[in-house]
This record gives structure tokens, C-alpha cells and sequence, in this order.
């Protein structure tokens, strides 16, 4: 679903793209789903890291040795994926319905 | 800090609230500061966790059995809310600075 995130970030809304950037999952540069939290605090969709993890138990950051029961759920961040999803849509419309702001002259 | 943040919300930023709410640790109520997750999930500030579980051995949400070894970093929330605050501030001078937004007659 990345597309219509990425669509467009108004030049007022740079400020959000850090968070957007942090959101994203190391493996599919997606939005986090269902993000799982390894030992050594990196995260990834569970998907990503289950898949990753059958074929070599390391983790694909910092290739510390890992094993699935190892993972934990952070729950937290897929909150804070789906409001963040949510207030982006919010801004950039309230952006789009400005007037645009005219430069200093 | 929590003073300097709560200040002011903008009606235009009322979106970012629910984010706000989540990056707040639930025994402290202020932005989480070196967040830890627990097994359970729950995200409290390194300080907040261990003070609590000095006296008592389980999770301060939910009452699940715990120790502090159990407590993981969640070094990603720890950035999320450095760049909340930032584009929270950024946003809310843009939405000061801005002409206030005359209603639909
Ligand atoms: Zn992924
Ligand atoms: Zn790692
Ligand atoms: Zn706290
Ligand atoms: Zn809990």
C-alpha cells in the first residue's frame, strides 16, 4: 500500500517524513505490519522476519544471532503506524485546502 | 517537560493527539524517556519500570509476571518521539504563522 503514502508530502509536512522513515520496515521498506522487535531492539513486519529468520537466524540489522521465539510483539508501534497513517492523510488534505503560503519577498 | 509540550495543540494538529497519547508512558503520563518493552508489550520509561518492579514483579498494565532481565530497549520509540516533538513543534509554528482559516459561509 505504499503508493498512496507516498503520493505526496506537502513541502509544510517534511517535518513528518523522519517519523514516516522510521516506521518503515528494514526488509520491505513498507510500513511496519504487525512489527516484531528482536533482542538487540530492531524491528520488522513479522512476515519479513519470519521468512528471513528460516533461512538464516541472525538478525538482518546487525546480524546478532537470533531465533524466532526470540521476537516480541510492539504492539505500540502498529498503533503509532496506523495514527500516523491517519494524521498524514489529515494534514496533507488540510495543506492541499490552504491557500499556498507566498514567499518572503 | 511535559509543560512545554502540552502547551498548545492547534485545532489543525488535533490528529497528532492520539500519537501524542501513545509515545506517553502510562506510569509517569509524560513522553516515555529510554523506553523499555516488557514481554507483555507494554512500553514504560527505564526508570518508571524499574521503580515499580523494585516492589513488585509484574506489569504495571496488564499484571503479568515479570523481572527486570525480561525488560528489552525499544530504542525505535525512543526516536519516534524525538522526531514527534520536533515535527510537533514545526507544525504548530506553521499553523501560528498561517492566517487563520475563515469558515465556509
Ligand atoms: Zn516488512
Ligand atoms: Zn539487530
Ligand atoms: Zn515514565
Ligand atoms: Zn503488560
Amino acid at each position: 500500500m505504499a503508493f498512496q503514502i507516498e503520493a505526496d508530502l506537502p513541502p509544510g509536512l517534511a517535518c513528518l517524513k523522519n517519523i514516516e522513515d522510521l516506521l518503515r520496515c528494514p526488509i520491505c521498506f513498507d510500513f511496519l505490519n504487525i512489527s516484531m522487535i528482536t533482542k538487540c531492539s530492531h524491528n520488522f513486519c513479522s512476515l519479513c522476519i519470519r521468512k528471513f529468520l528460516s533461512y538464516k537466524l541472525q538478525c538482518p540489522v546487525c546480524n546478532t544471532q537470533m531465533t524466532e521465539p526470540d521476537l516480541r510483539n510492539n504492539r505500540l508501534l502498529d498503533d503509532v503506524v496506523v495514527h500516523f497513517q491517519a494524521a498524514r492523510q489529515q494534514l496533507s488534505k488540510v495543506s492541499f485546502e490552504s491557500p499556498p503560503i507566498s514567499p518572503k519577498t
